[in-house]
């Protein structure tokens, strides 16, 4: 198997919590992380997701929820609340309530220099606006179908964590958030176009019972999806074993549909690796990697928020070269330059695929 | 509020286990269940859920699988193995692989009179067919639509548990089964038209951390659906506190839409109660069940498989007269006449819907 020449940027991490300003004064940035990429008026944009919390108070848990007015407000708990059933760094349990421990939104940031370096523009927010995102809104996919920008992202709320997609094509104004997938499910990336007449999309529904793993779904409109198989699973023993998902958009070779996934094994730790699908039907898995082409190795990588963990959603690519955005230990946003060559080389193309009849 | 009056059928339980015959001599009929019901070629016809296991050797545990090679086999693992991780009446744990102690296919059954009385009709089974579906097919739900019937359902495999749709116009042939919705989701119920142009199904995802509510999805083709939005929560204090979902199709009313649906509590008690959606926007909940209009009262609603429940998802509409089938205690098929009009008198119509922007 050939090796993958990963670049990490000189200039890693791109952003950090520090270099944020928050979307209010009594909140605070913690983490920011997972961005989607594109390309818009010549610039390459990074769509940024900002976990923020109300500033911490000693002896108190606060989270930022949309309330029904839709202004976002604070709950706020003491630490020693008997309603308290759980509580971890990410999330917590209150009274039968789900709660996040940040709200996550989204903020965009433009390179003027090809990529290497971002600005954020602050007059770009994407807020959670509805109640099925009253907890936040992460991790963006962004990718441009028949000329629109498809924005699909993880849209958590009272009622579940799903998949919710916006649209826009002047990154000014932006269509209300539709859950195009129900609740659990997340990383879905969509085909740059259409296979068979059919628009497609990967997704990765969760069930503590059957697991997380990858499926395909196919759509007349876009907005409205069917046909859902599962085309990857986790692999027990594997650096995949205990969830996989979906990086950005596959990227179309002659070999077939390359797309980039993370998978995460049973100690937690995300690293990254490739699936190579058939080009006319993509539900055929031809090939995927053994072991991750990228594992967490930087110090970045392996200390923050949750260490130990790359997440990718977002990518350009010109040519062979791919710049891989992806966010680092759950708290910062890097760059990595790869080759998509080298990519499809480290693959033995075989026959991966689950049967599906 | 008004009491609905509930006629339990003098001949209930209509068909138990001990009346089917197994679909092959090693197996045996454990339970049968939660019919979908439907009218063809002047009959009334129950497209029951027939749950078996093979012939229990002691110190055994077994369960029917579908094999790649699509004939049903049987796993059989030694009751002090190791890698039993856990096991209940319904499932086990094996080496990471969540299993079900039965599998379960559909029978058709049809009525001579007008409903009452039923035969199984041995010709007509239908067994899993697919990976998606290799540890059963559960609780169809039957609509007509456009003159084809959609027959919604529960597929059961390693990848999660989906919803199903086989489709038939002949009840002899049906066309192969496409996952209309993801996992974890069931109790998916199509509306018999369409209401502003658009398809309309309610749903039931599941999700450990945000609970089991009832969703509504909107569809151009009956294939692919999209614009999930959550409609009805369970209520916290309630008889449907824990988990709730939609029964057969909603049935059109001047008041609206009745939708007859299953509340569980934490005991895991299974009653039924109803909700009114709007006529043309049945995003719109106009009022829902504080109680439930029926409860386990009976013997074999008490006792059995997993007793103290009534779960619904087949019905005969007639006027202002429904015949209701339904599974008690999981175990056996039984039936139950009401009035429309006594259960829309029993709602107090009011705003109880969730703002859905």
């Amino acid at each position: 198997m050939m090796k993958v020449s990963v670049s990490r940027f000189a200039n890693n991490p791109l952003l950090t919590p520090g270099d944020l300003a928050p979307s209010r004064p009594d909140f605070e940035v913690t983490c920011v992380l997972n961005p989607g990429a594109f390309r818009f008026g010549g610039r390459i944009g990074l769509l940024l997701r900002v976990a923020e919390r109300p500033v911490p108070e000693p002896g108190f848990l606060a989270t930022p929820i949309l309330a029904e007015d839709g202004a976002v407000s604070v709950i706020r708990v003491r630490e020693d609340d008997p309603g308290i059933s759980s509580a971890s760094s990410r999330s917590f349990a209150w009274n039968g309530r789900f709660l996040l421990t940040t709200m996550s939104h989204f903020l965009i940031a433009w390179s003027d220099d090809g990529g290497r370096t971002f600005t954020p523009d602050y007059s770009r927010r994407l807020m959670p606006e509805q109640s099925c995102e009253a907890y936040g809104i992460e991790d963006a996919r962004v990718e441009q179908v028949d000329g629109e920008y498809l924005i699909t992202f993880t849209a958590v709320g009272p009622a579940g964590i799903a998949v919710g997609c916006r649209r826009t094509r002047d990154w000014r104004s932006f269509s209300s958030t539709e859950l195009i997938l129900p609740p659990s499910n997340k990383d879905a990336a969509l085909f740059p176009r259409r296979i068979g007449g059919r628009y497609r999309l990967l997704h990765r529904p969760s069930d503590p019972a059957c697991g997380n793993h990858i499926y395909l779904a196919e759509s007349p409109d876009l907005r409205c999806w069917g046909n859902h198989r599962c085309i990857a699973m986790t692999r027990p023993g594997c650096w995949d074993e205990e969830r996989i998902g979906a990086g950005a958009a596959p990227v179309e070779t002659a070999a077939g549909w390359l797309e980039l996934y993370h998978g995460a094994d049973r100690t937690g730790r995300y690293a990254l690796g490739c699936l190579l699908l058939d080009r006319d039907d993509p539900a055929r898995v031809l090939a995927r990697s053994e072991a991750p082409f990228m594992e967490p190795e930087a110090d970045y990588e392996l200390n923050g928020f949750y260490g130990n963990c790359i997440f990718t959603n977002g990518q350009i690519v010109d040519g062979d070269r791919v710049l891989l955005y992806y966010g680092a230990s759950d708290s910062v946003v890097c760059g990595a330059e790869l080759r998509i060559s080298e990519l499809l080389a480290s693959l033995k193309i075989g026959d991966f695929g689950r049967k599906t009849a």
